[in-house]
């Protein structure tokens, strides 16, 4: 078989880079190791940025999303349950969409699941370096073979495509944050009709939503804690005692649906291109879950990659040489940001008195500066492309 | 003897509390340990917020500064030897005056020397806890005692008056840096018309002045440096590997005129306040010299207390009763952005290869976004009081 592109990996990053090529008259494949079923119900964040909302309408994607999403003008922080808002729309005429990643997964399918192939084995790419790249693979048994023009790896942090890379190649960053995220979906109306970000001495709590009746709920916890430890009692106590007291108050609490653990950390890896392939999303970068970066990340890599490879169709090919550095650019920036909030909502085990007073004094310096609530706002909406 | 307020250290904030509280018609005495000639020959920085320069103009102290400081309207940052500028002015219409300590001093002696008496020994305040405070000194062999109605500790970190609070009511937090600043002074024209707050993988500078023949410079060294290690020729090398190359090249070198290394500290005690005791600047709070906020921040301390002050004998205590939770909520914002600034431009001995890049990203974010500028901007020329 040929392509144009073949793209590891049928997560959204993958399903869009491929659903803009085709719009684009652009040819490509893509390999899912998962049943479509599998991947559909991975359940992941949900804040996109209003450049990922432009994205995916972009793509004809955003009718479902512009009736069920909500956009969100703005959210509060809280420090020791007292909260306050961050206005974005006020302090920078931008707002954010509330719409599940697991949905937007879902649009994609729906209009462009005729170009996943499913359930295959053994995905390796090859001749990288090479004029000449092709992916190999295997499905019901039988060994086949892509040749194509470029090989997009966008098959998360476990994928194959970034340890194609040579080892001498690739540079890696890491933090290990030491704690994790307990969450809960609950089939509750939300606390709040925005995110609640909460910082407190027994730890950070996050109070979210994926629509009008169900509830996402988070509490950092020890990554090795055993979830029999967390009964939904147990969560729903913890939870209220490190949110605000007026939203402690009206949380209305119910049998969770899903109650896991999570890591946090921050990863990124250099270069994103190495010959004929190109990293995109988690295959590069991963960051922790505050302040909602991973996917939006991912969507911006695939702009950046869109965008080469279209001018690369039409006999330019800065854009693709440029992809690295100014996918990087941007990645960091939200891998600071990610890391910039964890930091400062996060009760840390090595936390020193002074430690607690700085984190104190940067949530009340939030709370009364323009300037600093700005630098957030943009920051979380989204720095431009 | 006899006196409203009591004031122990006769460096800058307490001689302008003392200054103050004179033009307002309340009594006092200032007790100093050292000679004038000592005091006086004290070098430290040199950067005045604005709401300091209000404050000295406010005790008619303004008229050399006026003609002889430097009214800087932004500085720049470097990494990695190349240099942006922020605009303070531009940004939020208020600038910084360059303006050294050893004149802000010279200035308070000229104008208010007969308030001190030099030379005392063993000062000690009692009865801070009745109505009935004092404070006993020795000055050539006789015993001294003033009553007074409060005492104002301006003695600096290792002054007396904060070791008189209990240790059961003070509360202290603190941060030591790795390193230090090893600083030269020359009779050399300063390399920029602003300050140079240079980051760099060999480790912080800083390119300073005090007038136009005369500079201050600084880099990043270990605490424990011996200073022969340091040779004029060695610092010289140093400083221009670490700062913007055009800053770099048109350097002018000279012999130093001093040359010390000093440590890095944030330190802050809790509460300010014990009974009749008012803890003021150094004695209760040490910032590291990164960000010029030391003087400041007791200026600051001096106008709240100077305000609680005038109240009382108005009849009025609230603003006594309030100096302690007004001062450290100001304090703790310069402490944080103190921190900050260090934090950022430092090179720490753990400091990983992600680390290093979050230090290269946020650089990079203030460098292009207008928000981030402001905050730092909004800073530096001195939060409001």
């Amino acid at each position: 078989m040929r392509t144009q592109v073949a793209i590891i990996g049928g997560g959204p990053s993958g399903m869009l880079l491929s659903r803009l090529l085709r719009l684009a008259g652009i040819d490509s494949v893509v390999l899912e190791r998962r049943t479509r079923a599998y991947v559909l119900s991975r359940i992941r964040a949900g804040v996109l940025e209003w450049g990922t909302v432009e994205m995916l309408k972009h793509a004809n994607l955003g009718a479902r999303m512009q009736s069920e999403g909500f956009v969100h003008t703005g959210t509060y922080l809280a420090a020791q349950n007292r909260g306050f808002r961050i206005d974005f729309d006020a302090l920078i005429g931008k707002k954010v969409m509330v719409y599940g990643q697991t949905e937007v997964t879902r649009d994609l399918y729906d209009a462009h699941g005729d170009a996943v192939i499913h359930e295959v084995d053994g995905v390796t790419p090859g001749g990288l370096d090479t004029d000449a790249p092709f992916v190999t693979y295997t499905k019901d048994g039988t060994e086949h073979r892509i040749d194509c023009d470029f090989v997009a790896g966008c098959d998360g942090f476990h994928g194959v495509s970034r340890k194609a890379i040579p080892t001498h190649v690739l540079q890696e960053f890491e933090r290990v944050y030491p704690f994790g995220w307990l969450g809960v979906l609950s089939e509750t109306p939300p606390v709040s009709d925005e995110l609640i970000y909460a910082n407190h001495a027994r730890g950070f709590a996050l109070c979210s939503m994926r629509n009008a009746a169900l509830s996402r709920y988070y509490i950092q916890a020890l990554v090795d804690d055993p979830l029999e430890k967390w009964s939904d009692a147990a969560f729903w106590d913890e939870l209220k005692r490190r949110i605000p007291e007026d939203a402690a108050d009206t949380l209305v609490t119910g049998p969770s649906i899903e109650k896991s653990i999570a890591p946090l950390r921050s990863y990124v890896a250099e270069p994103m291109r190495w010959g004929r392939l190109f990293l995109v999303g988690d295959a590069a970068h991963i960051v922790p879950p505050t302040g909602a970066k991973g996917l939006n990340l991912a969507v911006s890599d695939v702009h950046y990659l869109f965008e080469g490879l279209t001018q690369h169709y039409q006999g330019d090919d800065h854009g693709l040489d440029c992809y690295s550095e100014r996918a990087l650019a941007r990645v960091w920036k939200a891998v600071r940001f990610s890391w910039w909030m964890t930091t400062k909502l996060h009760r840390f085990p090595d936390q020193t008195a002074f430690d607690q007073r700085i984190q104190e004094a940067e949530l009340s310096y939030l709370e009364h500066s323009t300037a600093a609530q700005t630098e957030l706002a943009e920051n979380y909406v989204g720095l431009p492309y």
